[in-house]
């Protein structure tokens, strides 16, 4: 029988009740005929404790030596849940990243894995030993312990599977799988048994916050089918795969949303070649990171710039733009944080020209003002007043009749 | 300059604002001149609180398991200091058992160190980085983490130090270094300038803790020289070390007493060659440590055999031999807590035949009975009362002058 990777988060072994859960559960799949691999986080709270210890001993802690603290986090998951599974009978070892040889660049706190060895692994399993993998971590070059940024252990859960060739990569949440729309605003969303990696990437960095962005790249790249599912029933989630999905095919797969952005417009800027670039190049030296762009048609040789940021980076986009406003001789910079985008996501919408006019059509029928556009092969966004979001997406979810 | 080792306890970095003044503790030494590699302990209670989360997991916690989850408790210690020297201007970086290489045996929670590895804490001192290494923690030939036990972090900094050729070894603790007797006794005590690593070993496993056992068999073994101080203040403590001593040639230079102990008495056993080593055998089969033995003179072919044993050894002591009561043709055995062994440690001892007869007039003269003796080439013990241990070791501090 094949290996199937499990990744659980933090809240599954968050005290000593839900690791003795956990290590049920495990137990259970093995007893299935699986050989497992498990990849943990650090127990919920864990990651902010230490992160409190580091600030109490230095104003800005050396990101090497964060690494480093935070890695303890996971180290006290795995083997607890390695005793709970010995506990019961069952046979586990733990692994802390370095002990598996998972890989990494040298950027403290978002590295990025390179290569994960697979031999230590497959050792442990031949002898029939549940393998637990410390998750969000890694070794770059120098031996030092690296991590992956928040969401990371889906990352390492996706990158072992990869490694080992595995069946399936099994990722526990407290969310059912994904949704058409968020379940909290639109009752009738549909749980998706399946969807692509193009789809769930695009669901991913437009707001449905399911997986870490990474984990999917990766089990695109290296076609790893993932299942996402709850962490509290036996329900079946939604798998993300590609090769030819039931699903496939469909114009719409799911309605998106964030409200975390902000919108800055600088207005009556000379309409000169090179004046757009200008200001982002500013923005990307300052590390603001900028999502969608429109610029309005000129008007006596003048032009408004509209972009959105995360709403995290809005008051320093204001900053580098209102410094630039004599040299783009510029009439005002504005802010506002009360916007929120929605989006419609689907492969099929690539062959389907109609399907801007009804998502626009839509939403004007609700008297819902569209201020932005942007759009991708698989996806149409639009940017609108934070108090339209709720009615946005049932909206666009009744018009793409999704909860079939 | 040369190459000094720091070891500081785990109350020393058990709140933010010790662990800063450790690190400036740190630079102080370094600003001297010194290069320094400083081992450090898990924060005070950690364990146990790590200990405890275990129990939570499981009844028998796996032992690979505990080393996994302990050693976090000084991978958080190393990463804060390394911290705070940083924030404080100076440069320090934390390395693991792992990456240091600190090789290991393999019984886990009990390990001793076979090697350690110098290329990358000699790396790291060429650019001028304070060092900060986990304490009490290893790896065995499958890259596995163990650990040393209890006070095991002294022994890693002996261990580094002399793999590293360091000129010092300093271990900072809550005591001022080694007195000629525990001063919560003896009031006149005198804190010992220097001490050999022989005496030492004595006074250590004769009761005076101050140092992991192991880490002062190291320090003979490779001739490092120890400095036991206080992490409290600046003064000198106690240097054990080879070579010519100033005190050396002491007849006597400490008393060293142990109330942790029992003593247990099989009566009237069959005096028959091989009855001693058949019951020492049962205890050495059932993981019972003996200390001392005594045999009484046979009276009718009958003999009593006494003997101590750590105390939370006794009962299970009392079982065994209470088990062997038949086969042995013994009348009874006897336990009893409320022993303790006093004695005196000195090297001079050997060439000074008048020694034993002083100790035991001067207990005599106070009325104190001894019940057991045992003598080594440099230390003589007594068996005594428990509420005689304190009158018997000031009573002895004043027999040999050691006030002066």
């Amino acid at each position: 029988m094949g290996i199937i990777v499990q990744k659980y988060g933090g809240t599954s072994v968050a005290d000593a009740t839900r690791v003795r859960n956990v290590a049920e559960r495990i137990l259970y799949t093995q007893s299935k005929g699986h050989q497992m691999v498990v990849v943990v986080s650090a127990p919920a709270g864990k990651t902010d404790e230490l992160l409190a210890l580091a600030k109490g001993v230095a104003k800005n802690p050396t990101s090497r030596e964060v690494d480093m603290l935070l890695a303890t986090g996971e180290q006290i998951s795995i083997s607890l849940l390695a005793m709970a599974i010995n506990d019961l009978g069952g046979k586990a070892i733990s692994l802390t990243a370095a002990q598996v040889g998972i890989k990494t660049d040298n950027i403290h706190q978002r590295a990025k894995i390179k290569e994960v060895a697979s031999t230590r692994i497959l050792d442990e399993l031949a002898k029939d030993q549940v393998v637990i993998v410390a998750g969000f971590q890694g070794i770059n070059s120098q031996n030092d312990i690296t991590t992956l940024g928040r969401g990371g252990s889906d990352t390492t859960a996706v990158a072992l599977a990869a490694a080992l060739n595995a069946d399936m990569c099994e990722i526990f949440t407290d969310v059912d799988g994904v949704y058409t729309a968020d379940p909290r605003l639109v009752p009738n969303a549909r749980k998706l048994k399946e969807i692509s990696y193009d789809e769930m990437l695009e669901m991913a960095s437009l707001g449905a916050k399911v997986l870490h962005l990474r984990s999917v790249e990766l089990g695109k790249k290296y076609n790893v089918p993932i299942h996402v599912r709850s962490s509290f029933n036996e329900n079946l989630g939604t798998i993300v795969r590609g090769g030819s999905l039931m699903e496939q095919g469909k114009i719409v797969v799911g309605v998106a949303h964030d409200t975390k952005i902000s919108k800055l417009t600088i207005s009556r800027v000379e309409d000169q070649p090179g004046i757009a670039a200008k200001i982002f190049a500013k923005l990307a030296e300052a590390g603001v990171n900028v999502d969608m762009i429109v610029q309005s048609a000129s008007k006596e040789g003048l032009a408004d710039i509209s972009f959105t940021v995360n709403k995290e980076d809005a008051i320093l986009a204001e900053e580098v733009t209102t410094a630039m406003m004599k040299e783009l001789n510029a009439q005002k910079v504005e802010r506002d944080d009360h916007k929120a985008k929605v989006s419609i996501v689907g492969t099929g919408m690539i062959s389907n020209p109609g399907v801007a006019a009804k998502m626009f059509n839509g939403l004007a029928a609700e008297k819902i003002n569209i201020e932005m556009i942007s759009t991708s092969d698989i996806s149409i966004s639009t940017v609108i007043s934070e108090n339209d979001v709720e009615r946005a997406v049932q909206t666009l979810h009744d018009v793409f009749n999704l909860e079939q």
